[in-house]
This record gives structure tokens, sequence and C-alpha cells, in this order.
């Protein structure tokens, strides 16, 4: 009976993206061009284009492969998951052209840009995944069953899926180490390269076991591992800066995994009935406490290093810029829904599940952001 | 009821192939051999060989990953579908070979096949989606209905075709700046990438949005987006040499998106009815009408910056060239299943919908070509 | 009915995995750091790392996508075929990573291992093949049909599986010209990507062709070709450091294909009257064989180059490592499973099934120590 109850999207987004669409052309004309690279010497300008090019199919796959496959596990919304994935990330390409210009622009001038943006960075996982959440609270309605009929899946859907955990993971390496800043020098790419793709190996084969462990059975829980396969991934690219050897990568691996599949398995049932809150695609488990753990490693490794002063220093920002991502995701969800939020959207169950969608999306919007600012700009 | 009626392919295919791939190891053996780059100085020769090997499997991708899984949206034939493609893909790699290794050597004696062989690229979609037309045309039977049993698509066929049009969404950047002429110079290439990209992520926000908008339930159909996503491609491949600015490129995205969409919601069935032409796959919305929406763009984006008798004779030339790919389409289309013609064969469903994928192939044989003569050559 | 008979992971996989990856983080502890280059002169460290990045990639790929979906054409083991596929080849890259690393410490003091190396690489797809095919022979039990109901297979999970293989065709050659030894020159690299190519652009027709004439319906048979296609790719595997010219190799991968082909077809079902096995995936017809032939290939094209004493010390050198292949993967098959033959175990239906997935994995698990040792060490 779902679709006599589904909210009608044809009177708002047509008009919605033909309009923002006018606007993106209209400011293209006047403040995009492709730089021609002509003053640049030939020889040296090559090869950061033919390099980056690679990485930016890669991430490219990530987000349009990756995420657009990620939510197809559910038989009735695997459309809905490659959609408006595509959608919205061919929308936030645009976007993150005309953002980076302006940033880069101003940052030319005053300077003053360049760390909130690196520490936003590293913290998208967490925003995206508690922004998700609080939309799922507020639009959370009575009467929701643990396991719903629209939260099905079948074998089929689960291979779609399983495709898109497959290419998030094998380019994960190539997404964390596009986010490091060139100026930490080429040793620190390969670094972070080689630290996410142990943390990944570990973080699967942890990923599985807890599956296997849980399952009366001694099966495998393909949505399990799906989920808790890459938390590995997002851990260490919250922690990578402050790692410098493999075994350390592969211990954030080994927890991230750990925790999140407990949580995956344990907390998801848990949290509807205690918190009224449905997380349908585990964004809590897979993104937030992963990211969250990548955090405390961080700010661990960190304080290890250094002494004194400046440790105090670097403690107190690295505390403040967590709390503000937590406070400003908290807000942002609660007050995304709240302009929907009249009685009659409460009742409309695909919007619940519409919304975790679009704030997994979030995720890989302001990752095409970022990378956009590296190709760009 | 469908393999009672279909065409054995038993007593002709395996003989033709296993002939063809006699003859091809026998011109191999004496007219080919592979370069070895032993006089060019080593430093010089590993950088293009390096490059255009990621290129070359970009393609790739696109050809075996993008049209193989593009038609398998219907049920009965996605073997059919991507199992053709592969085949007539190996094939037409081997004939390109061969084909581009004797166009070389004739060109470097009289050096008059470079022009040619370039515009014929760039239309390259119209010739191959009127070709498939006229061979639907000329095997229309009557009594088809609109909505044939043997086009049911379902949802997760439709994931699978979502998969083959992301992967050509994705790397169709890659493949129009492979079409680039290296004399044009890197900033060419470079100007191709992001114009074909923008102009990608333009037509696909208004894909989704038209699709939208035509569904009574403000649903998207992933059947349009599927075709109308890959038509600011087209429109933008075609017209690419003329563009230089970002704008440009993203208007002609829009529009072609938007003709797209628009003949592929309503223009099907009144050519079913009308014209006595079954397009299942929708390739003139996808190809051939972009197609000449970039072809126009061309010619009007030359015109605007050339004078007098240069542009006259563009024009000329211009025109000539689209009229003369239209006729040989058009011609070969319908000479092509008359050589099949027989009353027999007009009974068989199954041929028309099998050819409208080696039209669909055409365009992707075609590719490999235009690719092959790049990298072999 | 299987559910009931499977063996239970539930109280092996668990604690094996959770003290294997507490064993490789303490060995990463003590013995593995990442190599900064620093001494190295900065212009010439990029090429190498960015360049091998990409190979590494197209690796991976191969196998977490094309050996993950290979396997998923059966309808009840999909899950299986990709979730122990992503299990092993986890484990193996971190195995790969310590055992080339004592390798390499021990090659630089003696210089010896390097030989041996190359070799079983070579032979590979024999190991895996016949690993596979002695332990479905051990696990044999009476009953079991030609056609059982646990292998049947549908239009979806076909689809699925002519995913794999295509990732696995299209990136073939990168994987071939990453086994090349760096001392025999870019030359060689750029012969065996072209002659993998054409080798498989070769199988892959022959693959259909015979599929086409051995049906009685003259339609293709997605399992055959998936099996068959590959072949091509694996003979010229083997051989590929002898063949200079493409023509050879279009002609090694017309063999490999109609052997593989025609033994699918009409050896499997006798195998399993005749010699009490089993082989599911027809690993014997894709990699065993088409191995043999490329090894054959090899011998007969070196033998041709070479006179005399040198000839005469390769084909005994040539021989014996066949033959020390052949005998150490039996005897590890039949040994591999003894350890778990139990009357228990032999009713298992599952472990017979699942095992060869296993052996197909032996195969991706060797594939990556190869990789691994090119890029880390």
């Amino acid at each position: 009976m779902a679709p006599q109850y589904a909210p009608s999207l044809r009177s708002r987004l047509p008009l919605v993206a033909f309009l923002l669409e006018t606007i993106f052309i209209l400011l293209f004309v006047f403040f995009v061009k492709i730089e021609q690279f002509e003053q640049i010497d030939r020889e040296s300008d090559s090869k950061p284009f033919i390099s980056s090019y690679a990485e930016f199919q890669d991430i490219h796959v990530m987000l349009f492969m990756g995420f657009g496959f990620l939510a197809t596990f559910l038989v009735r919304y695997g459309f809905s998951g490659s959609g408006f994935n595509v959608l919205l990330a061919a929308m936030a390409v645009q976007w993150a052209v005309l953002m980076n210009g302006f940033l880069l622009a101003q940052r030319n001038h005053r300077g003053k840009f360049n760390i909130n943006a690196v520490y936003c960075i590293m913290l998208l996982h967490i925003f995206g995944a508690l922004f998700g959440v609080m939309v799922s609270w507020v639009l959370y309605r009575e009467g929701v069953e643990p396991v719903h009929e629209k939260e099905k899946t079948d074998r089929k859907t689960g291979l779609f899926a399983m495709f898109g955990t497959l290419f998030l993971w094998m380019f994960w390496p190539s997404f964390n180490s596009a986010l490091v800043n060139p100026r930490m020098g080429r040793g620190m790419k390969l670094t972070v390269i080689y630290g996410t793709y142990l943390s990944l190996a570990v973080s699967v084969v942890m990923a599985i076991s807890v599956s296997v462990l849980s399952s009366s059975k001694g099966k495998m829980n393909m949505v399990h591992i799906q989920s808790s396969a890459l938390s590995g991934g997002v851990a260490i690219g919250v922690a990578m800066t402050a790692v410098h050897t493999p075994w350390v990568a592969m211990t954030i691996g080994f927890c991230a995994s750990l925790i999140s599949a407990l949580g995956f398995r344990y907390m998801k049932n848990h949290m509807l009935f205690a918190f009224e809150c449905h997380d349908t695609c585990g964004v809590l488990n897979v993104h937030a406490i992963p990211g969250i753990l990548g955090w405390f490693a961080h700010l661990f490794l960190r304080l290890t290093n250094n002494e004194g002063i400046i440790a105090v220093q670097f403690a107190v920002h690295h505390i403040c810029v967590l709390l503000i991502t937590v406070c400003v995701s908290v807000v942002m969800g609660v007050v995304t829904v709240s302009k929907f939020g009249s009685k009659e959207m409460k009742n409309l169950d695909t919007l619940i599940r519409g919304l975790q969608y679009i704030c997994m999306n979030v995720v890989s919007t302001k990752c095409v952001c970022v990378r956009e600012r590296l190709d760009i700009a």
C-alpha cells in the first residue's frame, strides 16, 4: 500500500532543479573558466593533471557506483537509492566548483579558510551520520516494527549492495589519500594509502567474524558485512594524519570493525525502542561511531607525540572541533526536517527512509566538494 | 512462446566466427607486429604509454561494462544484450587493429584520410542510431503493441541497466577526451574533460526532473533516466571542439537532456503508430537527436567565431557531412536487413529486438575503432 | 533442506580469524614499516608510485569484483561466493606483506628465491585448479546428480556472474603485465599487454561460437562463456614470456578457448561418472587445461628459439617445474580435506561446494601475493 501514502515530488523537485540549474549556468557564465596552464612549463604541468585524473575517476566510481548501490539492499528502494544518489552528486559537483572557486578566491586574499576546511573534512562521517539519525528521530512515528515490510531485503538486492560496498572498499585508499594536504609531502600520501588499505583488510575480516559469531547458524549476514567492513576506512580517515606505522592503522581497523559490527547487531533495535529512532541503514554504526573512535585515536596519538602547552592547546582545539561538528549536525538534522514536519508528512514512511538515503548522500556530497577543490582549484 | 519462433544461430554464427578468426590470425601473421620503441628515447616513451593505458582501460570499461549492461533492462534479453555486445566488441578490436594499420600506412603515403576520419567520429552517434531505427523500421510487423510482453522490465534488471548507465556516465569524459586530436594541445583535452563532465552533470539532473514531472505519481522512471542522462555526453561529443567555456557545455547538456527526455516520454509511441517503427531502446532519443543538437551547436559556435568566406565554406562542408552521414546510415540500415528480409524472418520478434542491440553495438564497435587507432597506430 | 546439514562455522571461523589478526598485528609491530623514499631523488620516485597504484587498483578490481562475482551464478551460493572471497583476499593481503618482506630480506642475502618465485607464478592456475579438483574428489559422495538442486542458476545470478567475468576479462592484461619482471624491459610489458588482450579477444569469440554450436537451439549459454572466455588469458599468462608476435598470442587464445569450451561442455559430466569428482565451477577447464596448454606453448616456443645443450637443460627444468606443481597441488588438495574428512563432514553438500570456491580463491590469493611483492617490496 506504499504508493498511496507517498508524497509526490512532482510539484517541487522539477521546479527546484530547473531553477537551480538555471542559476548554476548563469553563475558559470560570469565566474568560471577553465585554467589553461599556458603560462606553466609543459613538462611540469602534464604530470599532476594525468595523475589527478585517475584519482578523480577512482573517487567518482566510489560516489556513483559505491554509494549508488550501497543502499540497494532494500527491495523497495533500490531505484530511489541509486537515482537520488546520482541527482544529489550531480548537483553537488556543480555547487562544489562554484564554492571552491569562491573559497579559493577569498583564501588567497585572507588566508584563513584553510584549517577549518581541513578539519571539517575529517569529521564529515560524524556530521553526515548524526544529521541523518536526527532526521530519522524527528520523523519517527509510533507503530513502526523493528523489521518493517518496507525494509525487506532479498538475495539479489543483497548482491547489488555487495557491489556498492566493494567499490567503496577498493577505492577508499584513493579517497583518503586525496584528502592529504600536498604540503605534507608524498611520503604522507603513501602512508595514508597503505594505512587505509591495511585497516580495511583487518576490518573486513573482523566484520565477517563477528557476523558469523552472532548468527545462531554460524552464517555470514551480508548486511552486517556491508556495513562494518567499511568502518576501518572511516576510522582511519579521521585519524590518518597522526598514523605513521601500519600496525597502528591495523589496530584502529580492528577496533572500529569490532565496535561497528557489535553495534549494528545489538544497538539498532534498542535505538528504535529507547530513542524512537529508526536507523534503517545503520549509519550510526557505520559512520558515526567509527568516526568518533578515529577521533579519539587521533587525539591520543597526537598527545603521546607532543608535550606540555602544545599538547593542551591541540587537545582543546580538537575537542572543540568535535563538539561543534556534533552540535551543528544535530541542529541541522532537526531543522531540515522541521521545515517539512507537518502532521501530514509525519505519516509518510517513504520520507523517513528517503531522508536516510539523503543523509548518506550528504556524506557523498561533501566528498565531492572536497575532491573538487583539489581538482578545479 | 518465444523460443519456438527464434531463428537458430547455430548454423551460421559459429561458422562465420571460425572463418573470420582464421582470416584475422592469417592477416596478423603477415601484417601486424608490436612496436618496440627501441629507437625512441626511453624517458619520452614511458609517459604516453602509461597514460594511454589508463585511458584505454576507461574506454574498455565503457564498452564492455557500460554498453554490455545498458540493454539488460529487458528481462528476456539480458544475456543477449551483454553476450552479443562482448562478441561484437571483441571482433571489432581485431578488425580495428588491422584497419587502422592499413589506414595509417596509406595516410603516411597520401595524407588525406585524416579529416574524414575525424568527422566520421564525431557523427558516430547519429550514424548508429539512424542505422538501428531503419533496421527496426524494415523489420516492423503489424500487431506489435506499444508495450510488448517481450519488452517487460523489472526492478532487478533495471538496476543492472543502471549499472551500465553509470559506467558510461562516469567514463564519458575519458572517451570524449580520447577523441581529441593531440595536435590540438593538452589545453583542449582538459577543456573537453571538464566540458563533458559538466554537460553530463546538468543532463542527469534535467533527465530526473523531466521524468518526475511526466509521471502522474511524481516518481522517477529509471528507463527515462538511463536514456536521457547520457544525452549530454552525446551532444557535447559532437560539439566539443568548438566549446571553450563551461557554461556553453552546461547549456548544451541542459538542452540535449530536455529534448531527449521529452522525446523518450512522448515520441516513442507516436513513432510506433505514425512511422511503424519500434524503437525499443529509444536510440533515436539517446543518440540521434542529441547528436543532431550537438551538430547544430557546433555549426553555430563556429560561425559566430568566423566571418565571411571561411564561415560559408565551413557551413557548407559541415552540412554536407551531416547529410552524407544520414544518407549512408539510412541506406545501410535498410540494406543490412534486406539481405535477411525474407518473409520467414519478418515473423521473428527476436530479430527485431536483437538487431536493436546490434545497432547500439555499432556505436560501441566504432568507438573501439576510434580508440584503437590512437593506441596501436 | 540445506541449512540443517550445513556445518556451522560459528565455533571455528571467528576464533581462527581473531587469533590470526592478533598475530598479524603483532608481527606488523615488529617487522613492517612503510618505506619513505626519503633518500631517493623526488623526481624519479614519483613515477613508479603513481603508475603502480593504477595497476594495483586494476588487480584489486579483478580480485574483489572479478573473482567475487564470478561464482555468484549459483543462486544458493551468491553470498558465500563473494563473502568468502573477500575474507580470503583480505587475509592474503596481510599474509603477503609479511611473506614478501621475509622473502625479500632473505633474497637480498642469498639471491636465490627469485627464479622459483617466477616459475610458481606462472603455474598458479594449474596449482589452484588441481588443488580444488582433488578437494572435490575427496569430498565426493554417492548419489550426487549431474545437475544438483544446489547448482541451479537463474537469469539474474547469471548476469552477476557476467559482471565478474567482464571485470576479469578487462583487467587481465594489467594482471599479466604486472607479473613481468621489470628487468625484461618495458618492451616486454607492452608485448604482454597486447598479447593478452588479443588472446582474450579471440578466446571470447570462440567461446561464444562453441557455445552456440553445442546448443540444440543455437543459443549462447552464459556459463560456458563465463568459463571459456577467460581461458585465453590463462594460457597466454603461462606462455607470455616466450610470445613475441600477436598472431602467436591469438593462436594460443584460439586453441585454449576451443579446448576449454569443448571440455566444459562434454567433460564435466564424464568426470562426475568416471572419476567421482564434481567440478561445479569447471575449474579444470578454465584454469588447469588452458594452463597446461600454455605450458606446452611456452616449451615449444623456447625450444624452437634455442639449440643444443641449452634447449635440453631448459626442457628438463621446465618439465620438472610442471611435475612438481602438479604433485604439490594434488597432495595438498588431498591433505587439506583429509584433516576435516570425518564421516560427518562427508555428508555435507555445503562444504563440497564451499571448498570449490576456496580453491578458486587460492588462485586469487596467490595473485595478491604476487602483486604485493611488486608493490610493497
